[in-house]
């Protein structure tokens, strides 16, 4: 029982050295790559850089403890920032106490929710994000989010998570371009495309090995960091109007409380709810990928709690909503961490940065985070997706549409909502009008087959109609509709056979359509009967009045109720 | 075409002399009986009571051109007026011009969906609402409707849309009880509850024909109408505080324009969909059940269009919502309808009572209307559906009893909303974990059976697994596990054969995940198959990149997968 809840238990008892020296090296390798994006992702939601500092270490720490990846690592991402930049500005103006008072509600109702549905076992609440929506939503995320990046890019101010507002702000405010920040912010991002394209395969040329080039390409954004940070420092850039990371106070993190506050905690409950889920669904996919690399397998609900855990751990320290991300849990595996240990030495890391060695930060400049940022999300615009999806099912590529243009003009939280309603209704309308067939039996043989496409016997007298579909409320209208055409079109129809074999689920209003079509066929004196109910259907039957107000009979195969029914003499 | 929209041109040129009379005797019988609802229900939608008798007259005409049911009548129903009392009051006072005004919006909007809904053929949506949803509505309708109407019993105030409202009021108001208002309320429910239950009986046994009894006992609302308005003028009762109808303004239906006010209209959006839909499903079941005793067809989309019609004519008329009523379409079609000719003669007969007769309506006490509204109601309240539908399914029952609850705890919108998202969820969870079964091979023949029930030949670098559901979104993530947790647990394995017999479709998600599939059963060096794919999908499929890099084949049948991967030799 423990371990299911704490699945370190499970691994820490075999742990040894062997394992211990390849975390120990992913562990000093995550810290120096994640410091960048850390503090990127916190002022992408508005917030102090800091927080995404704090946000790296005890939510990292919980995961280690909680999770069942071995790779995953936890800590501020891009579309979560965005999203918690979009629901903090909806309540609280960016800059006050109020916001980062919000920051640890929206982290503490995250917390809780994916702790809750973890417990539960909910982890199919995330099925409703169907894959189009996912697509279309972090495709505009990826512009949103590079939309407010340009901003730092040119120097200027540009305000809002909808693409109108940010594109009026940005050409509004285009002519105060500062230029030694453009040009500190254009460097930075050229050089970082580069490094992305060209830098394993040239370090390769000169010689290096394969891990230690692709480690080093890897590691652009700390070099351009490292570059920006010293230039800007050394020639005093900051006070000629570049803008800097500043002072970030030395020290742990913060033991934090988020205060109850019934409206704010309303207001905020939606935004958690979709962060929680589109942050899981991320992360457990991402989770998912490596461990199948490694034959291993991870628990979905056990994720749900580490990352809860994560959450509540922010909540507490003064950080910010996080989930496992993408860059920091590849660079980790590509590092060679073997067990969530690495996660806790780099979780030590970066907490001994924060508690000492701030100060190195303060002349980073904010473009050079805006160049990392915006190759980084770049990549979730996933043009060839979308392409795919259009080719494949014109229903799916509506649904991500939809959610594209809302997410890129009314925000990320409409867009996602309105996609999933409409994936759902779409998937509701496909099932909607069921394919069935009239069977005849072929001549000889005790195979029944559609009469449109076979030559077949028939009976007049007899309706053979095969549901191609479960039944349930969606489509119980159209079986209706089906049956009383049939019957209106056939006046010398005697009996009508509901061939049931592909029938998974009736429910509810499915029976009571078929109590319906039951009562009205005896009215027309037709009679009403099944066939090949599956066990588990016919179970449920068994607790209705159905069975008892039938007025034919349920026959075990078609052939039995073909035998019975066609060799009756007509009656009329 | 023109006879598509205008099914009268279809039956019209066949009209003669003796479905003319059966139409007139209807026609005349309507009038009469549909008075005292009428009133009734504008009353309870907060509106005057001539309004109703306006909504019906031209509507009813509006049918009589577009609909396609031979016997539905259309005018004010119980839920609708409801539901419009509830959605006015949210927009203006009752009593108010601006509350006259958004009736007239509510209906025009109304009227515009479903006009719109027929010509877009999307009389689908209403399956959307699922029985227990609607079952468990019209319950906690009933309800709150007989609670509204206990005020007027009393003859005290009692104002609301809300279970705890109405109570609060009801009980506050208690000690206000008007005896002699009381008195003739009681009275009035007794009588109907009487001639209910034992009137026909009572009537035959007398020596009656059946037909007259029955019509008689239907009238029982008429006969209480007349006695008590005699009684009320006689002893000038409206003098001592009975609540009486009223100076009616004598007149044709006025011509109104429902005005543009954008506010008004947003915030009547969604009431006027909710009242569209959930009119429309009322109206078409039953215009469908009465058609099927007569072996006769209903088009439900022209249906739509034919109630557009109706509430368009309402909101130019000085008019309220309407849809097809359950009593007023029994009476027509027990009274011998035979087209909707007898709708137009019933319409005249409205129109010649408000013309030159409502003076004679002055003194009808409103306790009588409510007892009549009660009586009607209290139908509606469907307990042995209820329990049917516990013991069929607890699923469906959450959804029925959550709309129950919010509908009565928090008002008719809130109900109906949850309960189609719930029972939405409630659908998606159940096919989120499909029935999946390792088939094997029945020694000496070409059948696959499921492992665990069957003695099958198996080979232990095969596994043959069958899906029994579509994949779509709600299901792929859980297909990628049970893969994944397969290939985990089997080392020895080398072929997956998905078996898709039962696949009807797959969805844009689970062809992502169909592809993550085979791309990590790559990575694990095992091939994936399918077999068994019907044509449609296998169409689909062909649309996307999936078969070119599908590491393994498509086999036309699970027999050939196997012959072909059982036989080969080992290769790890």
């Amino acid at each position: 029982m423990l371990k299911r809840y704490l699945p370190i238990l499970t691994w820490l008892p075999h742990y040894n050295r062997r394992l211990c020296g390849a975390d120990l090296l992913a562990g000093m390798i995550v810290t120096i790559m994640v410091i960048p994006q850390s503090l990127a992702y916190a002022i992408l939601a508005g917030l102090p850089a800091v927080v995404g500092l704090y946000a790296s270490i005890l939510p990292l720490l919980a995961y280690t403890l909680l999770g069942t990846s071995s790779t995953l690592a936890v800590g501020p991402v891009a579309i979560i920032a965005l999203m918690t930049g979009a629901a903090l500005t909806g309540v609280a103006a960016p800059g006050t106490p109020e916001y980062l008072q919000a920051a640890l509600v929206l982290s503490l109702l995250s917390g809780g929710m994916l702790t809750l549905m973890g417990l539960l076992r909910l982890g199919f609440f995330t099925n409703f994000l169907s894959h189009p929506v996912i697509a279309g939503f972090l495709s505009a995320s990826g512009i949103l989010i590079a939309a407010t990046q340009a901003a730092h890019l040119l120097g200027i101010e540009a305000q809002g998570y909808t693409a109108a507002g940010l594109g009026i702000n940005l050409l509004g405010n285009l002519p105060a371009t500062h230029f030694p920040t453009l040009a500190i912010g254009a460097g930075s991002l050229i050089f970082l495309v580069a490094i992305r394209r060209w830098g394993k395969r040239t370090l390769s040329r000169l010689g290096l090995p394969e891990n230690l080039a692709t480690l080093l390409a890897r590691a652009g954004p700390v070099f351009a960091v490292v570059i920006t940070t010293v230039v800007t420092w050394q020639f005093g850039l900051a006070d000629r109007g570049v803008a800097v990371v500043g002072d970030i106070p030395r020290g742990l993190p913060p033991l934090t409380l988020p205060g109850f506050d019934a409206s704010l905690w309303q207001s905020l409950l939606v935004p958690a709810l979709l962060i929680s889920l589109v942050g899981f669904v991320e992360s457990v996919s991402m989770a998912q990928m490596l461990a199948a690399k490694r034959r291993q397998r991870i628990s979905p609900n056990q994720e749900l709690i580490g990352l809860g855990g994560a959450n509540l751990a922010a909540a507490f320290s003064g950080g910010m909503p996080v989930t496992g991300g993408l860059s920091r849990t590849v660079i980790n595996f590509d590092a060679g961490a073997q067990t969530p240990l690495a996660g806790l030495f780099a979780a030590i890391g970066i907490g001994l940065v924060t508690f000492a060695l701030t100060p190195l930060l303060t002349h980073l400049p904010i473009a050079t985070l805006a160049a990392t940022i915006s190759v980084a999300v770049l990549t979730l615009v996933d043009i060839p997706m979308i392409r795919q999806t259009w080719r494949y099912s014109r229903g799916d590529f509506s649904a991500m549409a939809l959610t594209i243009l809302l997410t890129l003009g009314d925000g990320v939280e409409s867009g996602i909502i309105a996609g999933v309603l409409l994936s759902m209704a779409i998937f509701l309308y496909r099932t909607s009008r069921p394919h069935s067939a009239l069977v005849g039996r072929l001549p000889g043989t005790e195979h029944f087959r559609n009469v449109e496409r076979h030559d077949t016997e028939t009976a007049s007298q007899v309706a053979l109609l095969r549901i191609d579909e479960s039944l349930y409320f969606a489509n119980a209208r159209y079986l209706e509709d089906t049956v009383y055409s049939l019957v209106a079109s056939r006046p010398e129809l005697e009996h009508v056979v509901l061939i049931c074999s592909a029938v998974n689920l009736i429910d509810a209003s499915a029976l009571e359509s078929l109590d319906a079509i039951n009562a009205r066929l005896k009215d027309s004196r037709v009679t009403l009967h099944l066939a090949e109910v599956k066990g588990p259907v016919m179970d449920k039957l068994k607790n209705s009045d159905f069975l008892d107000d039938l007025t034919g009979r349920v026959f075990l195969s078609t052939y039995a109720a073909w035998e019975e029914l066609s060799r009756e003499p007509e009656s009329r």
